[in-house]
């Protein structure tokens, strides 16, 4: 029962919460993680330089963030060789994609989306009344061609692609998304989600074209980047369309520390691929851990690695209990087939050692 | 004209902006600020336990904060005497704002507010869809009485009122907001904006009473806790509504310095007591440099002072711009005849001999 004074639409939806964190998960059990790596965090952290930047800031955060943003959004905008009002930060790629289902959506528009997918991009899509199909992976991979075929079919308003994905790492190479882009009718959204374009080979990301009209990308600084906490992403499109975030947007809504760091962590490229070369090496590390227990790693362009436990979602859930009740933090997918593989993301070695052990163990239990 | 895919709920929404920050007005103007007191910030700074607590969380910005925030949320119910379940922490009592229209508002309910208080909150009721019914102010004070009228008249979903209020200053005794709440009809939602709170005189503040099931109280770091940059407010309520913004909100959208920064704040209540009294010295000194201009400085509970100018709007927005010119950053409400005045937030000793010396040359000018 909702409260009485809750309005119609936000009654219709069940109460669901995208992610539960290991904070949860420690409170509810008393185990304390000596390993996280559930939530594709950069245990390598951000930029030496950015922590000295937050650190500078923390002094100056009785004022507050300028609400245009305009320093972090001309650099990204340099940094991407296009102009600042093709770009519009928000708090997390998670806010932006509830943003642009409000400047989008009308109640009852279709959204097409993978069927295990991000889930927190499904949940601002019931907040904001649209209609989710789903469109099954195929061969752990989003199936573009049948993404495409079902929101032509069922005139959908938004579709959702994320390249490389989440959660089995997979991607696409530029060309299939080119054509992808290309293929999206005028009067459909393009949600196109790069989180993990940092972590991918060349060649996976297109190149940046603004005057796509409908195609939005988004990017973090939650992952490569190190700053999860920081809740820093940003959205890029035709000037146009970025221009009605400013209708929809909390324009005071960005931490001032987290901007600065973000700053600072983009100036800093070299950093970048320093820690972009670590979670190339410890994606290797949890496959051989991956495949020294018979299990079958999948390849991966993000900072994870899918597991393939080679059974069903039951099975794979008694790994991941084992694996969390040995006080490492991972997850799993929530969809099948998906859910044959629990989902670990890189860590520094130690991380690695316990999870192997923690593995290992569990997989002994199992048998 | 929008872009195409935008809806029609955004088309229809002009694109305005709430509040231009002082450095938007530097990039315009090349005018660099000496003084920054225009935003109700707190010069004085957060405590130097919460500057120290976010330069160590800094480092450790590569993690997700805890979407549920359980540890500020538990703290400032212990500080309140209330359950952790009656708070929700969000990007600023802003965020807080838009996210309880999107729960309790339907497209064309009626919300009422008094005419030149927060815009920000009719920047959300525009995205919302509400309709705006704004009741005028008497003897600069939010008028309780014909704002309740108004709302009942009107068939109100929701009344704002804020105490003290922004941009005068003014205040109610507790025991009017008292009456106020006993007197909202069950199937309207008051919204109290409390986030000058902590700068009132002892009686301003009603009691917290979570079970009141048609108040929501809104509160924030923001302001007495010297931490706009953090962006972290929170808003009090019975627990069934409260859960409501589960729905709504963006979990992983707190960052995780703000929060830290913010929970030591809260645990240190000298330096809060400290602050307060520095402010009320600040309004003071504020009140002498008006009244030694020959201006009318109005009584104040909150961190700034609105100075009535004695004339028009027009003469108030030439001091305005006279005193931006000399570098000082100041602001004055926008809506007749609130908009006679100035509006000063409190500041350091050297601050506000900028000003004073900024207010004079000023009115000379203007003689």
């Amino acid at each position: 029962m909702s409260h009485p004074l809750v309005n119609a639409r936000i009654r219709a939806i069940p109460p669901t919460v995208p992610f539960v964190g290991p904070e949860a998960l420690t409170r509810k059990t008393g185990h304390v993680f000596k390993a996280r790596i559930g939530a594709n965090e950069s245990v390598f952290g951000p930029s030496p330089k950015a922590v000295a930047a937050m650190q500078k800031a923390a002094a100056e955060n009785w004022m507050y963030a300028d609400p245009e943003s305009f320093e972090l959004r001309h650099a990204i905008a340099r940094h991407l060789r296009i102009a600042g009002n093709n770009v519009v930060i928000g708090e997390g790629i998670d806010g932006l994609l509830g943003l642009s289902l409000h400047v989008v959506l009308s109640p009852g528009d279709t959204v097409v989306t993978s069927d295990g997918a991000y889930p927190t991009f499904n949940f601002h899509v019931a907040m904001h009344e649209g209609r989710l199909v789903k469109v099954p992976y195929r061969d752990d991979r989003e199936d573009l061609a049948a993404l495409l075929d079902t929101a032509q079919r069922e005139k959908a308003r938004v579709l959702y692609v994320s390249n490389p994905d989440n959660p089995m790492g997979s991607w696409w190479p530029a060309s299939d998304i080119e054509q992808l882009m290309a293929e999206v009718p005028e009067d459909m959204l393009l949600i196109l989600d790069e989180a993990y374009g940092d972590t991918a080979p060349v060649g996976t990301l297109p190149p940046v074209d603004v005057n796509r009209p409908n195609v939005l990308r988004y990017r973090t600084f939650s992952k490569a980047y190190g700053l999860a906490g920081a809740r820093i992403g940003y959205c890029i499109g035709p000037a146009d369309l970025i221009a009605e975030f400013e209708k929809v947007r909390n324009h005071y809504g960005l931490n001032r520390v987290g901007q600065l760091g973000a700053l600072a962590a983009l100036e800093d490229q070299d950093y970048l691929i320093e820690a972009v070369a670590r979670i190339a090496r410890s994606r290797e590390r949890i496959a051989e851990i991956a495949r020294g227990a018979n299990l079958a790693p999948l390849p991966s362009a993000t900072n994870f690695v899918a597991i393939d436990c080679g059974r069903d979602g039951a099975f794979a859930k008694q790994v991941l209990d084992g694996v969390l009740a040995r006080d490492v933090f991972i997850r799993m997918p929530g969809v099948a087939p998906l859910n044959r593989c629990i989902r670990v993301s890189c860590g520094a070695d130690e991380n690695l050692d316990l999870f192997a052990n923690a593995l290992s163990e569990t997989l002994a239990e199992l048998r």
